[in-house]
């Protein structure tokens, strides 16, 4: 996505302030406790530096949208996303034993990395894996903690938190069912877009509208814009993600070519294309999909099944049709916030290959 | 631990009375998610059946020692920490790839259980660790929901966060030191101490106690006494369970005797025992400690390598001081609750081999 809206009111600069500022409140804490704890923040810092602050902007708009005004306390509250987030990359990584996040190195293989290179005793993988998983918890937890350190008060807090609980419980159900929809080797489009509508469209957008509307005291009605706003725009901007994993540019998605593909996503544009492929062109998606060592020549081969399926082309209509239908509900939702939403669904979901 | 006192105004009771209509009211949620997700709850309701509630019980009675009254709200907030505490196991068996817990199969090891009894696609591991990575983040986040949700004021739950928010970092901060240890092969009793501290002293007691007290609105100098019996309390009760780990009953302990041993667990016992070593002492230990194919007769000479060495015997004399110190404390602690304290504390570091 290009960056422009995204900086609307200086929001990204001011999130990735807010989290500087927080981290550097926290590594006394662990200080205290040990200063062998240096790796935890210093690797935590490192994955927050970047990102497009998607989670923050939904949520800082969907407040703006009720019509309250602009101050620090709620981009910082809209910044703990970003800390849920962090959890989310990094389990996430571990159970995908992914090697790279935001062109660095993954949580547990630069752990596993400290542990090789300081030739400490047992497995450095295991050490890795060990470490992500703390860091991941330390993350969630902060998360909640910056939330109610943001200086909103205490009401709007206690009303928005029942929010903040669904999103965090929709996200780890999503994790869940994305799981297992690779142990069964997918196949159907119906569950396809379940796990989507969980993992992208509830909590990367309606969830984030939501919490910033209940911080802001909105009215039922709102929520329920937002709701028509942020759902099929969540399905039409994961569906973009799906394509660009695939046909993306490695600069621009910051994952080598083909990852998705070597890593065997069950995404909606498999299924359509499994639904629609002959039996040849199956048994290349069936021999191809998920091999760890994916040649050029097999993801050519891949791609070229996802375009003369027609998966492709289905998948583009998907998300020119959602995109439409979020737009045509943002009416409701005060200026300019909602100028923002509108082109906030159009960057997120443009096409780029 | 025998439970009486645990059980004392019915507390094991209540709090297991929370946890299953917590989880009732849970369940629902991710019902409407997908169908697919029964496994998690049950899983998760599993694994919260039995436990000593220890957590719990130091909460509620920091709360009543602050001459706070019995009731409902504060068994539902002192609740919530069996839920971190789910997670703590759940993470911490993935780490350690441990089979067993509560004479149950660990969380990641019924997963993959699952997995292969599905005959689905891919490891059957990597399925297990994922899902238990996902469950113990579940746990987490239901933590503190369940802790706003006890119906406390909103004042007093507010005040009371920062010692949750603390309590958390330094669990994941001790977690982690523990890992380091364990990698770099441990070996000084002072380091050892410190894992000590923070994963038990701190986690177990002292915030717990300190969690109650701030939620009742008690003045600083109580928080102090609650730290001057807790800390050395919490070292005199890991290191009863490390003499456990090695000595103990396993019909009592819940795990297969010598599995800390097994596992190369590097407790103060151990660090004791290699400083106190011969050569040939210390060759027994280094040989056998982390062996997780260790029989019957190397548990043996570890264990007459622990006792001739003398560092059960000055463990043991390091509890007596311990506990002795955390009883002198509680003058200040109001009863009834000065008195469970006390006989918690006895009940906590009590012989048992």
């Amino acid at each position: 996505m290009t960056g422009s809206v995204l900086d609307a009111e200086g929001l990204r600069d001011r999130v990735q302030k807010r989290l500087d500022s927080f981290l550097e409140s926290q590594a006394p804490l662990l200080d205290d406790v040990s200063d062998d704890l240096g790796p935890l923040i210093d690797t935590l810092r490192g994955l927050l530096t970047g990102g497009k602050r998607l989670r923050p902007a939904f949520c800082y708009w969907g407040w703006r949208g009720a019509a309250a005004d602009d101050g620090d306390a709620i981009v910082d509250a809209a910044t703990a996303l970003e800390l849920l987030q962090a959890c989310a990359l990094i389990h996430d990584d571990v159970m995908d034993d992914s090697d790279t996040r935001r062109g660095q190195p993954s949580v547990h293989h630069r752990f596993a990395g400290l542990h090789r290179s300081s030739q400490w005793f047992g497995s450095p993988e295991s050490f890795g894996t060990g470490a992500a998983i703390l860091l991941g918890d330390l993350a969630l937890s902060w998360s909640d903690e910056l939330f109610f350190r943001s200086g909103l008060p205490a009401d709007a807090l206690l009303r928005a938190k029942p929010v903040y609980d669904l999103m965090r419980t929709e996200l780890m159900a999503g994790q869940y069912l994305d799981l297992l929809e690779q142990a069964r080797g997918g196949g159907s489009v119906e569950r396809a877009l379940r796990v989507t509508r969980f993992k992208a469209a509830k909590y990367t957008i309606e969830r984030p509208l939501h919490l910033g509307a209940a911080l802001a005291g909105a009215p039922e009605t709102l929520l329920r814009t937002y709701s028509a706003y942020g759902l099929p725009l969540g399905e039409a901007f994961q569906l973009r993600d799906d394509v660009l994993g695939v046909f993306g540019d490695p600069t621009e998605t910051g994952k080598p070519a083909g990852d998705d593909l070597r890593e065997g996503k069950r995404t909606v544009l498999i299924a359509v294309a499994l639904q629609q492929a002959t039996p040849a062109q199956a048994a290349v998606v069936l021999r191809h999909l998920g091999d760890p060592h994916l040649s050029q020549r097999g993801i050519d081969d891949l791609r070229a099944v996802l375009v003369d399926t027609g998966a492709l082309g289905h998948v583009e209509a998907l998300i020119s049709t959602l995109t439409d239908q979020a737009l045509a509900s943002l009416s409701p939702v005060a200026d300019p916030a909602r100028e923002v939403l509108a082109q906030l669904a159009v960057a997120a979901t443009a096409r780029r290959v």
